[in-house]
């Protein structure tokens, strides 16, 4: 029996792939109708905050894993010290729960990063601003997602404004990057290590809009760059399950941007798109079984979110995407539609990367608003 | 909201492809323990013998179709007037519930198949054997499966045994085949129709142990007239779902030994080795949804099915099939290791017609007995 901790898409796409292997699988939600507790046989409706609810959830799990960050890492101690299995661990998990611990620890890795700096007050901010040049980047060390808990800061001014929220901040310098990229690793308790090929991520407003994979482009050597970069670190922090390393490619190289230590929206692709897709993944590496192939399973795939738009009926939408393109897949999460919120993506493989991106721009487009040329900001 | 009556493996895989889609799902289960219902979110308990059970499932339920074909048909007849939507409907399921029926109807449509009688007594078979010659094939006209309910006899003696039985029987010509031949078939209450690569499979007794998709060395006119078989036997049987239609090879052309009206063993290899698995091809087409597109992912997959042996512990030797082989593709039911029942599959994806099928074999046979090398009957 697995247990995860929330009941998002990630963990509906996981309670999915879980059929497959004929394990055991259920999940901690908030209410009875997140999208994985629709979905899943074995819901069990709790707080991950509460310690005494994740106690519960545990007992019977041979294994608990994570669709989010957000569990407090004191629960997760206690947990551990009464001999539940948590993979990832508590002190994997911290590193990617507390952005100011990641960047000292990749630093301690000889992980190349964004310069960063600890932001208690405007001083520490322009400071740092004096020798990065602004603008800056300030972000929460912890909670942030989805864009949220990001600020560009251009002016003193600025850095002000979000330091008056009075949350615990990290300064970083804002990075001219070509294009941003993700590779993502499976790592097992024993050691084993499954990379997928790397891709390029398309984001907006600090929202993944478009998954590109393989990268269109990236050199050979750029390419085993950014895996080995994922291996070492997945190694590094001791990761079991699935690690998401998010990079930015630029002139001098490869910089590691974020780390997410369970499936990832830049992996979605990887249901159809690659051999055994990261939901399974995740599952074999958290029961420590042997890890299956990432290769990819056609020469190219293009991932689009669909996010909320003004119309709530999604189905009615995907009627006519189905009768536009038989080739494209479709995944709903079964998700109030808010303007904004991720509630499905679309996947397209083939043999024309082109093509086939147009083709999920206008399906996503069309799921979101109804008018297939709308793809939001092109 | 999708109903599906019955709880074995089919509908197992018919509920993990409806997480794709956004639409509830749930099934009528006779116990908790069933294949399906382990997975459900929405598992009812009942007898899909009684009208009583198949009402209270079916209210609330959009649609209702099945994963067998022996709810009574007076029920369902009951059902349909009083509104539910059954997909497929009775008129069609009669003639996958009644092989006299379905050989009439099929002679009537002008599709070629064995020659066939009814078999009321001893003289009928001996009558018929003077024209077609011994052996023949008896068969149960209703409620056979996996080889049950068909028995080959080679003297009136043989006959006479079975048909001491006292069941409902017809008797049909023995064909000599070059091999077996299925072709899956979706069609919509609208009239859309999609139709998948035509394949081999390998059956022992009576059970189908292989499918090559696509069929090895089919002439495209092979391949085309048995589609055009399949497309012409949904239209004139007015089905809606899918539509599994099992052909003999012979030199004189192809012959239809059997039909199913829902996804089909013959189908499993679609989850991986089509755009549309077979499952999710079901749900569009019983949800009048556009259908998807049945073409091949990859230019060659094989299925081999997971027999139980006399040892229960299947996960276990998975872990040894994941070690020995990380690109096959592990499907287990959650049922109850017994002798020769259909536990599980594997599947193997691959541009090498002969490795990918001695890959998905080994993978089998360790599954079936921990020996890679015992692959039944070879």
């Amino acid at each position: 029996m697995v247990g995860m901790v929330g009941a998002g898409q990630l963990a509906r796409m996981t309670c999915q792939a879980s059929v497959s292997l004929g394990i055991g699988f259920r999940v901690l939600a908030a209410e009875a109708g997140e999208s994985a507790a629709q979905v899943c046989a074995r819901t069990q409706i709790g707080d991950y905050r509460w310690l005494d609810d994740l106690r519960d959830f545990s007992s019977g799990c041979d294994v608990v894993t994570f669709d989010h960050e957000h569990v407090p890492s004191q629960h997760l101690e206690i947990l551990e010290q009464a001999g539940v299995r948590l993979r990832p661990g508590p002190e994997a998990l911290r590193y990617a729960q507390d952005k100011r611990a990641m960047r000292e620890r990749l630093a301690g890795l000889g992980v190349p990063c964004p310069q960063s700096a600890a932001a208690s007050g405007l001083g520490d901010v322009t400071g740092f601003a004096e020798r990065s040049g602004w603008p800056v980047v300030l972000k929460a060390v912890s909670g942030g997602y989805d864009g949220r808990g990001v600020w560009v800061c251009g002016t003193p001014d600025d850095a002000a404004a979000v330091l008056a929220h009075g949350l615990d901040l990290i300064v970083e310098e804002h990075i001219s990057f070509e294009r941003e990229l993700a590779v993502l690793v499976a790592r097992s308790p024993g050691g084993q290590a499954a990379v997928y090929p790397v891709v390029q991520t398309v984001q907006r407003d600090g929202i993944c809009r478009e998954v590109l994979a393989p990268a269109p482009g990236l050199s050979v050597d750029s390419a085993l760059a950014a895996q080995r970069l994922g291996i070492d670190i997945a190694a590094g922090l001791e990761v079991t399950g699935m690690l998401a390393v998010e990079m930015f490619q630029t002139p001098d190289g490869l910089l590691v941007n974020e780390l997410a230590m369970r499936p990832h929206n830049s992996g979605h692709w990887t249901i159809e798109g690659a051999r055994t897709s990261q939901f399974e993944q995740h599952l074999r590496a958290v029961l420590d079984l042997p890890l299956g192939s990432p290769a990819l399973a056609a020469p190219h795939a293009v991932m689009v979110n669909v996010l909320g738009g003004d119309d709530p009926d999604l189905v009615g939408r995907m009627v006519h995407v189905m009768a536009a393109d038989p080739g494209v897949k479709v995944h709903l999460y079964g998700k109030q539609v808010r303007a904004g919120r991720k509630v499905g993506h679309v996947t397209v493989l083939g043999d024309d990367p082109a093509g086939i991106r147009d083709r999920a721009r206008r399906a996503a487009s069309y799921l979101i608003s109804g008018d297939e040329h709308e793809y939001p900001g092109e």
